[in-house]
């Protein structure tokens, strides 16, 4: 009997082997045949799955955006307003070497879809999650007067993607001024300049 | 006679026409052959000036780096405090073509330096030159009584670093959602928040 290949599993096994790869070698350091020795597979298994190391690349990211995504929904299921922003921001947050290679496949990615319009698109449909997500949380601190009254919601939400796409690049080529500690009283700064003077730290708004 | 060629023009050239050519292609589909026939030379004129592509890099992003803080120094000369933040924080964002173009270079840069530790060092020393003139003038703002008693100098300085670097990707990668108004307004509004209800739009802080 032939052998019954569960081909979902395989590229999951295949994408988190990239994903390692590509961390630690960069795009163009990352070669096929490593990415299938380091999931065990021959030279050949990548092909069928990932013709292309820019269709790995896509998968990778999506693969590492959806990882990123899972610790968030658990950590702000019990969480609103700004207190889900903090959750979320240090899930975002480099703040340890796992995720530290999550960003240094984001930063390859980057690179890649600044020339390549169908990942210019999955990045910024990867970002209006966050921006949804995000939205929501800071509206819900509107109504519940945590917000100075000078804070726009849009606008706020709009810079807090930018400082945490920042602080991918930060946290892996600036180090020493942006260690876990460093990063997480950065992103309390932002979310405490925020907050109305009257309601400082009420982080555990009812949901 | 033989033909007197000024080496440091052009080595300038040169590096002109390789921003252009990686901004347009990526560090990948950038040839050192483009950038000499781009400037205006042929193709063996790059070699004795940049040996390798990573050369190239490294004096393209030094190039890119001065030519901001050129635009810097102009704009700050008579600026103090948060107006001068404001100010350096508006030649930073890519607001225009020119600039996204340099933000792309930028990005380019990054995913060489992750693998590089001498361009990982090139990058830091960069954003320290930025650090310290942000540290002066949050720290002037806040001797002047323009900062929320709240507000720590320092992690308003690195949270600032951080969002100005993502800005680069957002501008670039998510322009829809980051169009040169609305990246104004992000950069206001990180400012507004750390300012005392007392002094709002105290820009104008005699230098």
């Amino acid at each position: 009997m032939p052998k019954i290949v569960d081909h979902a599993e395989r590229k999951t096994e295949l994408v988190q082997s990239a994903w390692r790869v590509i961390a630690r070698r960069g795009v163009a350091g990352a070669t096929l045949r490593e990415i299938a020795a380091e999931a065990g597979f021959a030279n050949g298994a990548l092909k069928p799955y990932f013709p292309t190391k820019r269709d790995l690349l896509k998968a990778t990211y999506a693969f590492v955006f959806e990882r990123t995504n899972e610790r968030i929904r658990q950590v702000v299921e019990h969480r609103a307003g700004l207190g889900a922003v903090l959750a979320f921001g240090r899930e975002v947050l480099p703040l340890d070497e796992e995720r530290r290679d999550e960003a240094r496949v984001v930063i390859a990615f980057w690179q890649e879809a600044l020339f390549d319009p169908e990942l210019t698109r999955q990045n910024s449909d990867s970002v209006q999650v966050w921006r949804a997500w995000l939205l929501e949380w800071v509206d819900q601190a509107e109504r519940a007067g945590q917000l100075r009254a000078s804070i726009s919601v849009r606008m706020s939400v709009d810079a807090m993607i930018s400082f945490l796409l920042g602080a991918q690049v930060t946290a892996t080529l600036d180090a020493g001024c942006n260690d876990p500690e460093r990063l997480q009283v950065q992103l309390e700064s932002i979310v405490d300049s925020w907050r109305t003077v009257d309601h400082p730290g009420t982080e555990n708004l009812p949901v």
